[in-house]
């Protein structure tokens, strides 16, 4: 668990445990060990009400995740639990067309507690260690940069439970790392790929020899991001998110009417003085 | 050639032949390899036919295409035939735009021949070796997974012809490595390139020793994707490609109605059950 | 400084000596060494001018980009001279959103002067060498292939002076380099990162071990495209630009209509020609 | 008011009567008539939470939307409780940037609670009457179909207010009526416009007498489109939306998958099997 | 029946009538009479085929679509014949996903047959007239122009046999009138409309007094068409399809790739010769 | 000729007059009667030039084009003079290749200028009277609103020169009314239309009795939206024309970004607090 205070903000949630290590940084760990922090429905309805108010909270300018425990950053889907809730079997003698409309409705719930992440508009960095299958990389492919052990185990594992991945996986994967042999493998395989070969295709960025490397390693990153501009972190987030939807035309103009008001805030002249000055800036919250 | 007992409904095929390697599993080898597996046009309105037919099939659940013969995969355009059957050149006197109407016509044909090895619903590995240029690429990127021999020399060779390659080639190698100047170093300077050189940017995930080695790992990787649910196979190669040509909201969208029906079937359940049981599961025909 | 003989057509420009190092090869140099080549508002209007003037030139087949002096390809924005622009400061007391409307004309022009090179119908080959910063990833985004000496000092650096990136970086990089995880890490972070690294994503495809080998390597590959058919190698730059921007259908469909003039060009038969006779074909202007 | 009873899962409403006039229809009612039904902050936070619950509740198949009392449909944003609230005026000193982030958020709302309209998956078919101006625009344009009385006075009010119309008229108008000069006219020049001027450009597809028999004719179309398959009815709805936004063939290949499932509930057999014997189909919830 | 002579090339085909009226203009009529013109799957392959064949016809410049006797343009679906080849109705016990892979194959051959009219190169003209229904607007709306009877009964009928329209209504009548108040309602209501009404919404652009005169108007329209250069008249069709699903500057784009063969054919310099020489131009076969 | 006094800063152009007959107004006036208006290439060069410069220009808030003389708002391409520059006429023997990309390039050129007025960032009206054929439509459908005498005589010409229409009628037209069925009868017989035709499909949203009473209405009309907020009017125009390009979600997101710098300005506060006093608001150059 992590060392740091929680922020009495986000002690209500169960699930996550959500600290501040370093001003302008939270912590979010995903806090059910035991069950090598599984997802049952609550959990994934806290996730995106977590991500939601972290996006909102001014005090916030860089989110690392990670996972409590040893053993796994998630194992994924909690199986049992989604068995017993009846989310996995669909009564007989139901209606096709009905089931059909619930299905839907169920797996958009799901869809967007997960895309809460990425539509957070801070910087989310992800810390991945031992398990991290399924679910796992559905995660962790909303957030903004990847770290993981060297210990980490890897899998997109749906296929292996009679489905294609539908939380986000398939959708994202893609655009993430350079190689569609390399995804359309992983993925119609289901089988385990490590730390080394997730660093070679891209899908991380650095891997450390143990999760607390990793972790320390995500927090010094954070803090050093947390001390920028906001506007020119969070603009970045945005314009990189939406270039990646839009072609460079499109692209192009969007980043014309959102820096028409972004450089009227202060943040851009501080940032020059402070350069031309060789003197620390400081920024004001946003 | 291969050794494995050939399909019967395929064997009226006469530049092709189709195999069963394994349950569910079928080799397409090309098989004009006195020729170097040149096309002429007849063969490529067989490819055509047959992957319609593949991905028709039920009892194929997963496909391995190569080239017969030591020396290519194939040396891509057979040259000599296109100018017998007068496609590459124009007779003299006629109207520009009669003979632009005739042309993308004949490229539409042979374009729409190549995609349906893209459009064939079941996952596609495609085994390279030797001469591997020209075609060779526009073929291997309608697969979903490439693996190729040590010795395979590969080129973008279009542009030393005479062309922009207009095959598929230059629209789909850039949304299958990621690095664009490596893509368009290829593309632009026709030069060869290695089996070390397509697997470090990412255009082949594995490569072997010889011909036999890659092919062995290939039938195996069938294999292994054969015995897995049909219904998840197919909808995570349908839904990656959905994913490359659509932004993540779309994605998702298509999704969620996908697998609304998806999820009704048999093998959802099936597939759990043998995870919760650790036995191993058989699928019905899809 | 180039050793190259300038060329006429471009004397008139100021900050740049563009000049030809070998048959239809222009070699363009950003000349403005005791400034780091840092770029001022007539230099980004000159650089416009110059790449749209290269795209009509019919002498010109392959263009090869890069800074002169020892110690920067460019240190990016001048700010010094921005500042003195008034660029960088809206007067106090100015409505906001005419202020704003300013600003989007503003950021337009730039944009625009520095798509000019994308839009540019020939090749660029972009050399860079020690500090490219800022503008210098914008930049040589545009340009089709990447070389670099390996003391080049890369930086994302936008974020550090107060605002998101809006000349192009954010928009083009994640479609030039395959991993998602480390175009945000360096574009948050903007910390610098070296030619191995540029490299091991992919951003550049040739590193060499000072600038004057890596401009001898740029120039070797400017020949060879040089003596190439113009309407092939234009035609395969135009399809993958295209491409990157539209999906495989629609890009196929383009290529097909795109051919059908460009096949009926004396190129196309000159080539197969020369291919069957063993000789060097020799292309006229387009 | 409407004479139906109120429905008692919508009763904590406190600015809208949801009745039922007949079953499975559901009728919303705008309830602030000595206010012209303007809208405050809390009456669209309202609207966006009675529409997402309609979309759900199986016990409705139609929704049809008015406003109470005889002189406004609505006459807009309450401009007084706005400008209490401080959403009018940016405090004097704020960051520019800043205000950006926040009007963007507080536009998102809004847009958000509107958006539900179009996103409830019943039709809706909205009665206009009286003053109808600005928001009442952006209201209906969410609606499927627009009946109103011939004393409705339309107008596109916002450049009148000094800002360019921001929760969807702008993004929906033009996709509803044909003459766009019509609709840059109306918008430009925010003059009223008439019932029967509406019904000429399509924007109503019909006008009656007064406002009861508008809300009577609307009411009966309800009744009729209750009786029919929700299956086929929500459906209809969705591939008709999902179609404005795309091109035909994403259409045609969405509507296959949507279809796939939807054909397999009993409503298709059951209606099929009503229409050869001539009798009376009864549908199941969805 | 149509009086004038079948042409040779399309009369093997059983269901479809195919006669030159006039030179360069092809008229084909649906010919069930008996059966009100209902499609069974032997008729909609064939649909498919003869369109096919049209568009590369260069005998063919322009098409007319009519149904054969008094009665019906055509009752859309042939219900019974469908029950009867099982596409209605699934085996109890099949799976829902492999069903749902049937449907979806089955709606896709159903869909291209259809498309295959709005594919086809040359200008199509559709004469309606009596029973139009169901299928009769899918197979319209494919057409280029549509002119019908005044006693042509119209309705979108597919909500009332339990079904969201699936072979392309829902996908392009929203496209081709203005009015989507007046789609909407239509669509969700079944509910028949008339000749006088589809003309004043723009979904046919002339209504004559009988079935006789709008057919003799059709053929006269398209002779008309047909005596003009073949070059011109195709390319508008292929850009005004093209514009309905791009936006401006994509079109504008692809119209100077197309254009830049077609004006070098001998049509664009020869109409401009007979228009400055007041004679009559003859085109060449395209 | 136009009454009003031309203003100084556009007295330089040859072919076109540019006055001010009200205040923020201005009056654009094809100015070559004796051709009836015909373009030549110097006349669209200048045509573009102007409103690139009108769209800059802060005393002009509204445009209205017109052409001078009783016969013709424009008779569209001066062929004569368009033969004479060897536009329309390659020369024989050139490489049908190089013809092809000059071509492409030629008519970008001229569609650039023609979509310089809808590139503007005033409201245009434009006024057509007489013969208005050709390129008439090309330039009117870049206007907002199109006002015109009743002897209007319209056509999309094209086809009867030989060519589908390549200055953006075909990209245009079918986006500014609703009828398809229309559109394609208008451009595919190449037919005139009246004034009152042109009011039904909603082509133009006035029709006046003579070329006076059209130019007084728009010039009325003008007056009226240059006295509103510039902020709330030029938002306007370029929101309904980003909304033309894109889907309604992607118009919401654009428009919040775009409504955050712009709700800032003054004139948003200043048009509030006029409606609240009931005085007329006066507002500053944008």
């Amino acid at each position: 668990m992590s060392t740091a205070t929680p922020i009495q903000a986000y002690a209500a949630y169960e699930h996550f445990v959500v600290s501040s290590p370093s001003p302008f940084v939270a912590h979010v760990e995903i806090n059910r060990p035991r069950k090598l922090n599984a997802f049952s429905r609550p959990m994934w309805l806290e996730f995106g009400r977590i991500f939601t108010q972290l996006s909102a909270d001014e005090d916030v300018r860089v989110v690392v995740l990670s996972g409590a425990g040893d053993r796994a950053f998630t194992s994924g889907l909690d199986v049992q639990a989604a068995a017993e809730d009846g989310m996995l079997t669909a009564k007989e003698g139901d209606d096709v067309a009905k089931k059909a409309k619930g299905m839907r409705s169920h797996i958009e719930e799901f869809q967007e507690c997960v895309s809460a992440a990425e539509k957070c508009e801070k910087p989310i960095i992800c810390v991945l260690h031992g398990i991290s299958i399924g679910l796992a990389i559905d995660l962790s492919c909303c957030a903004d940069i990847r770290i993981c052990a060297s210990n980490t185990r890897f899998a997109v594992k749906e296929v292996d439970i009679g489905l294609a991945a539908d939380i986000g996986t398939l959708a994202r994967l893609p655009k993430i790392v350079g190689s569609t042999s390399w995804v359309k493998d992983v993925c119609l395989s289901a089988r385990d790929f490590s730390a080394q070969e997730a660093a070679a295709v891209g899908f991380v960025s650095q891997v450390h020899g143990s999760k607390e490397l990793a972790l320390q390693a995500a927090l010094a990153l954070a803090a050093s991001i947390s001390e920028k501009s906001p506007v020119a972190v969070q603009g970045t987030k945005e314009l990189l998110n939406y270039g990646r939807d839009h072609d460079v035309a499109e692209s192009l103009r969007y980043t014309r009417v959102w820096n028409a008001a972004a450089l009227q805030g202060k943040d851009f002249g501080q940032a020059i003085m402070s350069g031309l000055t060789k003197t620390k800036p400081r920024f004001e919250k946003l």
